[in-house]
């Protein structure tokens, strides 16, 4: 069977059509998110892309049997219901039910982006092999996933689990949230960039400044690691706070949702194993019995949000009944 | 039908017997913990405390049908078995098995003490009415139990949550466990008390100083929050600093768990409203769609952990066959 899943984010939605039987992108498109339009127009736009990947393949959307969406954004999963995604400007969308329009005969399946990247490399990436695992995204911000008992995990709201947010260090830097020390504000890829650019304005000649031209706004989260990877020594001390705090989240989830498995996906987790030995060494020391067994970085990238939308439908147990998303 | 609870603690041990009609507690009884013995010592007292209550009621150890167990320590319910108990100095303990062999007949069920009295402040207590719902036992730790889906909540790794080891203050204090800023560390009634130590130190004709009798080992939480209540400024300043740390713990489970609901017991608990409104008020502010419809102090007490424990074969769906613990 043919799955078609969206990746929908704030710049692009992507669409692909997943072979469940090798469980590979066979086709996949991709446009411009239409900023400014309702949840109508953007289901629209979805069934539109999806003619373009179902045409080549001899289908139509009437005979689609499953539709999934990753949505970053509070969901309601049950209910097909996006709650709101301030990034797209979208709060309380029937998704599942705008999709039914254009797709009458599938299983239709929706959840958050992060979520869905987690199921992802739960089935087919570096997370297979455990009925419990937390993906955690680090971008400009914190993206968190969880899988419990082999699938999404609800959580007592029905929303599942927010990462981002947690309260790591009490009284610590503001986040964006508006509240101060949130996991987000001192693990995201911006606290390196942040932290990397008072050390050039502190040490203009520092090698994380070289890295970066000499110029304080070039200064990427990259250059940090990059010049700590060299082995500069306030590039080092930076890296050692970030991955201080990176194990404050880690521990924090193993503590409270028990996850054996932890994989680190987004630009950071580029520095592969000289993040996550430290960090797992850190993780271990402070979570005792809950300590995950193995930490990794994530290996679906970019397509994991795609990949775990397309699989949302049969991963959820959701069979259409007559028309009705149930 | 008549069920038996154990509350295992490090001082003592006891039992009841609960009425699954008025799930009250018709009989109870209790005795010091036999400190320095082993597990098989620990089922034997065991066996000899259900007679106590049992004979009274005209029944016998062979007749009984539900047996639960509530202990201090690292449990893995699905397995009958106590992985750790520091304080009882127990461990890989097969508890459920050696209870067999004086309750042939009985479903056997053993959870952490948290956990147990989660489930009696669930099922006829303080969080009725929710299928999701987390108790936080403030003494000189931090206990935390967790009720999912109408269910003890098993996490990841099946031995439940553990609250009272989580980072919200990173670089924070020093906690027993020798990791810094645990909750356990800022949350607890010990934070209050030595902080209060500390202002009579400092200050040793504060109102803390006068409640204490003027003594600085002589000061309790429960001095502190009386003289905050009284309006004193040093005294209401600790407190505030106390309902931001416990609102970083509570924030955090809510957005990790999604709870609805948190009920607050032990000590602290006492101070109710003067407690649980501002940090109701915080946890607000900090978890939004993820904070809780309601904070509410927990109304079993210190029987909590017995009655829960009673409850827990049928909760678990514990069915035994044949003699095995299944």
């Amino acid at each position: 069977m043919l799955r078609l899943g969206y990746d929908i984010g704030g710049m692009s939605v992507r669409a692909c059509l997943l072979d469940d039987q090798s469980m590979r992108v066979a086709a996949h498109t991709s446009r411009p998110f239409p900023l400014g339009k309702d949840a109508q127009a953007l289901t629209e736009l979805m069934a539109q892309m999806a003619r373009e990947v179902l045409l080549p393949n001899g289908l139509d959307a009437w005979t689609v049997e499953s539709v999934g969406v990753g949505i970053p954004g509070t969901v309601r999963r049950d209910m097909g219901v996006l709650v709101s995604a301030c990034n797209l400007n979208l709060r309380n969308a029937p998704v599942a039910e705008l999709l039914r329009r254009h797709f009458p005969h599938a299983d239709i399946g929706i959840a958050n982006d992060a979520d869905a990247a987690a199921l992802a490399e739960a089935r087919v990436g570096a997370l297979r092999g455990y009925d419990c695992a937390m993906l955690i995204t680090i971008g400009t911000g914190i993206g968190g996933g969880l899988i419990m008992d082999n699938r999404i995990f609800q959580g007592g709201r029905k929303i599942g689990c927010e990462l981002g947010h947690i309260t790591i260090q009490q009284g610590g830097p503001m986040c964006t949230c508006g509240n101060r020390g949130c996991a987000e504000a001192l693990c995201s890829a911006t606290w390196l960039e942040r932290e990397g650019r008072h050390c050039v304005l502190d040490h203009p000649t520092s090698r994380i400044a070289v890295l970066a031209g000499g110029e304080v706004h070039n200064v990427t989260a990259r250059d940090v690691i990059a010049a700590a990877r060299e082995g500069d020594g306030i590039a080092a001390q930076i890296f050692d706070a970030y991955v201080d705090n990176l194990a404050s989240l880690v521990s924090t989830c193993c503590y409270l949702l028990g996850t054996p498995v932890v994989g680190i996906g987004g630009g950071v987790s580029n520095a592969g194993e000289f993040l996550i030995r430290p960090l797992e060494e850190q993780v271990k020391r402070r979570a005792r019995a809950y300590a995950p067994d193995r930490i990794v970085t994530a290996a679906l990238g970019g397509d994991a949000g795609m990949i775990g939308a397309a699989m949302l439908p049969a991963a959820q147990g959701i069979r259409s009944t007559k028309g009705m998303h149930v």
